[in-house]
């Protein structure tokens, strides 16, 4: 660009206007639904968009997955740290925001995975952003080999890493070996991934992954935000379930899935613990979560913990789903989890029916489009839990049916 | 880094520990003060850190400003919306996630500032990553101009957004004009600053940036993170307060301080919300505030613009402090605002007082140091509120001026 390469007045509502017809013209507008789900009542909500009061739904697309977020341990938590401390924390982790709560609560998520520690951030997301971002930085050189589906907050944590990274097929072990294996024996590396793949449903090969780790010397670091809570026999996840959290460097996870409530964390030695709580920008400079939430996110772990009555009923709801769809023709994907995914592989195809199904039959499952998943691949995601009973499915699936005819779509093979 | 360059095996946890070294030996490993705060009874609170059994003391570092966080409307907002709809929100703003307390929250920010449209994050620190990354990344070839000052979240914004970066001195507009003239005339442009710099207390000349921008034809946003809620005559900030509100970009500000919950928010026109909110994936790839918190920062913006108590009280609690401080020789520092910075100019000093004011005083500040301020401007920094009473600040400043006697540090000219 040059001093004269364009001397005209710059009309910036024009770039930004055009940005949105893009997303227009490919038929990836997002408008979201306005809802408000009704405590003790889950999967039942309220709709507002469109209509003329609010008009009742049931949701098939939340990722509360267990419901926890109605639960009354949590509720009571809640509403005691509500009343015993105030609404906010007031101040970040160093300065005045380092309430009892948290100090708990990551020593519950330590113990959870088996780890010296735990950290927690406002969110999954920046956990990740800056778990990744900050371990890349502290690490001169370091390459980091990535899954080619991983989230968007693993991808901006590797990207403001400023690592080199090279991207692996999908759990493809051959590849992330070829990759290992170029790399130079001396220079660090980090292996980056997720136990459950949320839009597909499929499971990580974490042991086989931990053994090109010790065989190439390379840190791991996984991502369980969607399966903390749900697999394991205390739900620390897929790490727990195949007894593997040990060989993990730094397991990361959410408290707004499973856990119900919101925020993120990673749990790891207490070295890696302590440099990432002294180094990583978007937890120093923030204020912490609140204490309200953190008293609600305490009593959901504990619980889930000791319980698997929501592990069980998420495990028999999701499989006599799959069974159902499966037995309707409807092309559902080929998920091995709690997660059922209905290939349309159009953006348009998958709005329309999510239209109707709002519209005609209260049900609420949101397209899921670019970027969220790579284009041609459209689909609906459905996350049926404990409290998803037998008739809401066969609604549902009687439903889909019909739409399917409707619209002539392509059935299962 | 070539391929034999160091074939010996990395010792990953040397690294770490070596990172951690430097903390220790510059002074500047931050250890948190373990706290719970009384609701009902701000700013007393509990401390946990090195007593036996949680000891009473006196909180004078928080940004919980105006004591919202305990607000009776604000507890009863979150209660409310507990009972009514639970603990999270259950999903992203596209998947399930998006409730009619968000919309709402949206809605009466967005007029607050006087704007079409907000945008709801899980954080300031998101809100100011987010859009400011996203913004430069629409912008091809923007040039960002930034404050000397500005805060971590912004820088990190600014540095994603992959701009090149020109930073102004401190509230120069000499040395802005000046970086703003030497830029080509057809290339976009993006003017970023602060109206309170919360570590000293001063303020923006936000018209006179206006002009410049208007002049160069440059964007223009503006952190009033530390202004929301405590300036203007609604609250709207220091450009409510000086009427120059509608001439910004974007503002951006967060529910966590004066507020008194968490999240944050930026207002602006409505394309540049629709663009933000459809490109940033900060906003798009996380689960949204809990509708808890939401609520609560509904309840407490709505009562802030028709109450000007808490702002009064703040105001005044404020010009006491630091004529008290003044008259017993203390070295404040020249804040034009709410904020009350004491220098001290040296980081072991700065955590030895405040060492000493919590455990002989139950005073609790926390020691600023660097990378907070620049190194050598270490400081105390007191934020009274409307909440702290004649009596604390003469406990306050008795303490104060004894422990300056016992360390024999330099008193104001
Ligand atoms: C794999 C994965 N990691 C991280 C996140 C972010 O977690 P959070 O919603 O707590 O920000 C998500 C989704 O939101 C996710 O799907
Ligand atoms: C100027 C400024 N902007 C943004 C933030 C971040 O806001 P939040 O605490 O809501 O993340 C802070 C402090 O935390 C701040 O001081």
């Amino acid at each position: 660009m040059t001093q004269n390469s364009d001397e005209r007045a710059l009309d910036y509502n024009h770039v930004f206007a055009q940005a949105i017809d893009r997303l227009h013209s490919e038929g990836r507008y997002r408008v979201f639904i306005d809802i408000l789900r009704n405590k003790g009542m889950f999967p039942n909500a309220r709709c507002f968009a469109g209509h003329n009061g609010p008009k009742p739904i049931t949701v098939w697309c939340s990722n509360d997955y267990l419901a926890m977020g109605q639960h009354p341990d949590v509720i009571a938590a809640m509403e005691e740290a509500l009343h015993d401390v105030g609404a906010g924390s007031g101040g970040t982790r160093n300065i005045g925001g380092n309430t009892h709560y948290h100090v708990d609560l990551e020593g519950e998520l330590a113990d959870l995975h088996g780890k010296d520690g735990a950290l927690l951030f406002t969110s999954g997301y920046v956990s990740n952003e800056a778990a990744l971002a900050t371990l890349g930085r502290l690490l001169p050189g370091c390459i980091v080999f990535s899954d080619a589906l991983n989230h968007a907050s693993m991808i901006a944590g590797i990207r403001h890493s400023g690592c080199e990274k090279r991207v692996f097929r999908h759990n493809d072990l051959a590849h992330l070996e070829e990759l290992l294996a170029a790399a130079p024996v001396g220079v660090a590396k980090l292996i980056a991934f997720e136990s459950v793949y949320s839009m597909d449903g499929d499971v990580a090969p974490i042991a086989e992954i931990c053994d090109l780790a010790d065989k190439y010397n390379a840190l791991t670091y996984l991502d369980e935000v969607h399966a903390v809570g749900m697999y394991g026999p205390r739900g620390g996840g897929i790490s727990d379930r195949d007894g593997v959290a040990h060989r993990l460097t730094i397991i990361e996870g959410t408290l707004a899935k499973a856990i119900g409530v919101m925020g993120g964390y990673i749990a790891a030695d207490r070295t890696i613990i302590d440099v990432i709580r002294s180094y990583a920008p978007g937890f120093i400079f923030t204020t912490s979560l609140s204490p309200v939430l953190v008293a609600g996110a305490l009593a959901s772990v504990r619980h889930l913990k000791a319980s698997s009555a929501e592990r069980d009923g998420q495990q028999a709801a999701a499989a006599r789903l799959k069974a159902m769809m499966r037995d309707a023709g409807l092309p559902v994907m080929a998920s091995t989890t709690h997660i059922v995914p209905l290939m349309v592989g159009d953006p348009v195809k998958a709005k329309k029916i999510s239209d109707i199904l709002l519209a005609e039959y209260g049900v609420y499952v949101q397209p899921i489009n670019y970027p969220t998943v790579p284009r041609g691949t459209e689909r609906l995601r459905f996350t049926p839990g404990p409290t998803h009973s037998e008739a809401m499915m066969r609604e549902l699936v009687e439903a889909l049916a019909e739409i399917w005819d409707r619209l002539e779509i392509r059935k299962a093979a």
